[in-house]
């Protein structure tokens, strides 16, 4: 931490400054410039938390100078993780894509779907089976019974199942059918619920924030990590700005930036950045490009049936032809595309 | 809703988008203009929630006619809504000022700064006794002995008591301690939080999101009421922008706009809008001049020892100090401030 | 400037940073913590501009201690700064409103508003005669002969007039009619704009842009002062951010920032900020509570028949009734609101 | 134009807004829904700009149905525009690099970028003559001297160069010099200086404002195109949000949404946008693959000496690297990237 003070600190003001900082337990080192006196807290910043120093006499500013997070953090570990996801591993070599419905609406549709993505070279399915909705007059999914859909589609598919979870008390019913448990970018800082999931044993997909900095994000997947859950996969899914051309604005600029500042793996939504099917396939080969270890993707049989966010899924189709064209921005960033899903096609 | 076609658009493209809003159960009315012919859609528009209409060929653009909130309509009531907190009513001709600590960290900090605040002219007490932080390494409240501390703060001052739920498991504890259910800023999309205070018999102040327009806002309030208590409080606390000169910042005209639209309370929170004490007395004026209920400000007895927020905490002196300059702002605005609380000076 | 390093920097990496900051003429001051090491700049800041400090091996953040803006900042003028505008002052104890027309439509109209504003206590007219708008095919003002209209509506009312200048070009022509330069939110960062109106022997108002931070808009300030200009006054009229249902987000909290940080003048402009009429009083009266030293509110005789933003124009009406409510408001805060224009109403 | 009315609007006030639109020369088709009924307005949407529509008794909403822009729309031409830049066209096939100083230093130093970039594979030179800083204390270029550099370098190393213009009385002078006139963020609105370029025969680059929307940014190239200069090539740089870990933030979407919207070419820089040398390459690698048909780069010697810009610099090993990488990704994106510069090398 470093506290600048104001033009004309007096003596006395650096003085309580420097007592409180030592009170607190670091040691403190005074350098005087022309204006600015400033003052460096040396020993653990965290102890400073409970010390209002801005408004201490005299303080104009203070600089936090080590990071908020500590197990997210790229020096934590000896090397970018590698979550296993079912056969494969999110974060090494190969591109992971999860694809599925929005919701889940039905068996038939599900299973259909997980066959075709499968094959088509997904890696994950995903579903929701409790849907967060702005309105309270939308459709919030089918909950229990889709969870136990979920679990067949794997069974049939052989692909691992994300689904989110919305509620505390809802993470073990989850974590009983799910691969890997999402929380929304809505409740991406519900504190609770990011405590509860970290005390299960499955992979955590946590979706930034509609107005999270890369920060904040960083500290909601330590709360996750802070449990003993390590395995915390980061999504973006695009920011809140004043653009309106677009659902949300997709922060390309995310993934390079959390690929330098965290181990965690990094993957990208270009259903929700981008809000529209036609943006789906420039917003995935450009994350990609920028370094993404994977994609979750949006995929309906019939999208214009879908009972939520129709307007952004893909068909087979749209599906099959992404993968196909993703194939060499992939291996010009290299990343491996698996070719199909052997037991998805058997 | 209203649908505008593209340029160019078919005959066959426009009988199956109305073939689609009719088997929603709408009817249609189709206007063809010089470029675009435009599909008006009479009747429920909840209707077509499942349509994909962006999805389907020939269409351009959707225009929603409806409001998509009704409970929260000012529409919905024959006038402001009134909501009883203690022996005030919040919504009504008295400027209701609730005020206290950030966190209880203690009795008698908390029966002190109670005291001290309702003798000034406060008519609720704030406190947190669960509290959401950004970072898992901050104080995060002392939980269940704080909510008993701040039902003894009650029993003492004769203030009603607003504290902060965090989860669904924690609802009904912290209604059977607490006057008034608050729902933070990063749980006002926490749906199944705002669904589970929506079943007790408790006010809810509803703190907005820090990335929330002003329809997601009153939606998260439709949720709440549509389980049947209608007893929302909105409070404008500052939204996520570029600018970093402020902690957020205050969206003054969301007070005057959502007054326009809702029957419900509305209150401003000058204390994380600014995020500094002395923006605290301007933020104030400015609130009450713009047409607010009341205001929710954060009061400590020794800010510069405080465990959290005390960069933005008043002392007692400055909560004084603020009732007291306060009062021509109110009466301007054609509100009440009442002198003192006889039962806290007693 | 307080230089951060990485963690594990090296000893000459330490070296070669200091090396070049005092190559650039300051002197440094180093402080080892336990996992960084902090290299204090004293001196000139300035100087360090050429110095890439980000890109230097082993630097991890730079944190500016100096603000960046010299005459602009408080602490350069003995006090606030009073600017003449005709008969008043602005900046002084009464509160200055300038009223009138988006845009100069023509004689008679321009005539009948400054005499009525003027009437009900406007100390300014407003009006443009070069109008920047988003379309090229908008209507894009009178040019030349809005700006004799308004030098001869000066001479009826008595008000002096505020006009906008878009082009270097124009300077001196709009210098010779209007007694005040406006510089647009669109044009706050055209420097070269800014630097041919800090030549002329004119007040300055100068609109924030819609995605300056304060910091930028006091450096755009700093440019028209640095020509010798030292009559710049500052006004508010909203940012640009996610929300929508007002055409720009009011940011109050700019008033008592600005007010605390430089000695000019500081302005709302209510019409601008809301968009829509109803929205005027409620962001005036705040305005003035949160501090300002005066209004811009645009007034038109039928503002249903305004060549340009006729739904946030006030009629003669609802100015008088904003003038009458403003006053117990500015009381409050502690400022004058004169009761009518001598010149005017004669 | 979609005019949507008040719950509970009369006869009279549906009578009063048809006249006015009708007034306007438009005819009106009335549909009448169960709460609301909505007036559509048949002809040139124009006509209604003066009329305050908004304001009239019983309208709650207007939506328009066309476009603002036309001639920079797709339907307004046949294919996408190829804008001739010296050898090569901008929006071909051929992938465009512009690539150079942030400013012209010198002449050795710009003749050194130009000869290493051009041997490297990029068709265009950039540099800066005319610099707009947001501190009147910052370097602000060579000026004339620079001009002069610039097609001396333009000479030696047969790239054509594009470089800043700041004021409109400076546009034939940089159209003397220059190939392409690039009117940066700070001036995307500068309504007088887009007139100007317009009228002169020399494509114009112009840069996305900070805080436009897309539809903002095409009527700025509407304003050039009006004045007869159909060679617009638009560059998207990052827009500005809460984010603050990087310098902007990059709005990838804006790239197809744009190539969907408008038949003008659409390059990328992403040098401003994330404004660290680290992150040049993958948002480089995203634009190609989201379809950008070109790149603007910033290339210096030797960064650590750099004038302006340094920390976002590439030096020529990094600019050889960028584009020996950068070419699966082109060519994954169906474009071409030539191999070197002849003029260059030799």
């Amino acid at each position: 931490m470093i506290i600048v003070t104001r033009i004309g600190v007096t003596e006395d003001e650096v003085d309580q400054i420097r007592e409180r900082i030592e009170a607190a337990g670091l040691r403190t080192h005074i350098s005087r410039g022309e204006t600015h006196t400033i003052i460096g807290c040396i020993g653990d910043e965290e102890r400073l938390e409970h010390v209002p120093l801005l408004s201490l006499p005299g303080v104009e500013g203070v600089h936090p100078v080590m990071k908020p997070f500590k197990l997210a953090a790229r020096e934590f570990s000896a090397g970018p993780s590698r979550i296993p996801m079912g056969q494969v591993e999110m974060g090494g070599e190969t591109l992971v894509v999860i694809a599925g419905p929005c919701s889940v609406e039905g068996e038939d549709m599900l299973v259909e779907t997980a066959t075709a993505v499968g094959a088509a070279g997904a890696r994950g399915l995903r579903g929701g089976a409790y849907k967060p909705r702005t309105s309270p007059y939308s459709f919030r999914g089918l909950g229990a019974r889709g969870l136990e859909l979920l679990a067949r589609a794997r069974e049939l598919s052989g692909l691992p199942v994300v689904t989110e979870v919305m509620d505390t008390r809802q993470v073990d019913e989850v974590a009983g059918h799910a691969d890997v448990l999402q929380v929304g970018a809505r409740n991406m800082q519900n504190f609770a619920l990011l405590t509860e999931v970290g005390r299960v044993h499955r992979p955590v997909l946590l979706k930034r924030g509609m107005s999270s900095t890369l920060k904040d994000f960083l500290l909601a997947a330590e709360y996750v990590m802070k449990q003993g859950n390590m395995n915390v996969i980061l999504c973006e899914r695009g920011i809140r700005t004043f653009e309106t051309a677009t659902r949300n604005t997709f922060d390309l600029s995310a993934i390079p930036v959390l690929k330098r500042e965290t181990h965690l793996p990094v993957i990208a939504d270009p259903s929700h950045a981008g809000g529209v099917r036609e943006l789906v396939a420039p917003l995935s080969y450009a994350a990609v490009a920028a370094g993404a270890d994977g994609l979750m993707v949006e995929v309906h049989p019939r999208p214009s049936e879908a009972l939520s966010d129709g307007d952004q899924s893909l068909d087979f189709e749209g599906f099959r032809e992404l993968m196909t064209r993703l194939r060499p921005f992939a291996e010009a960033a290299g990343r491996r595309v698996e070719e199909s899903n052997p037991s998805a096609v058997a």
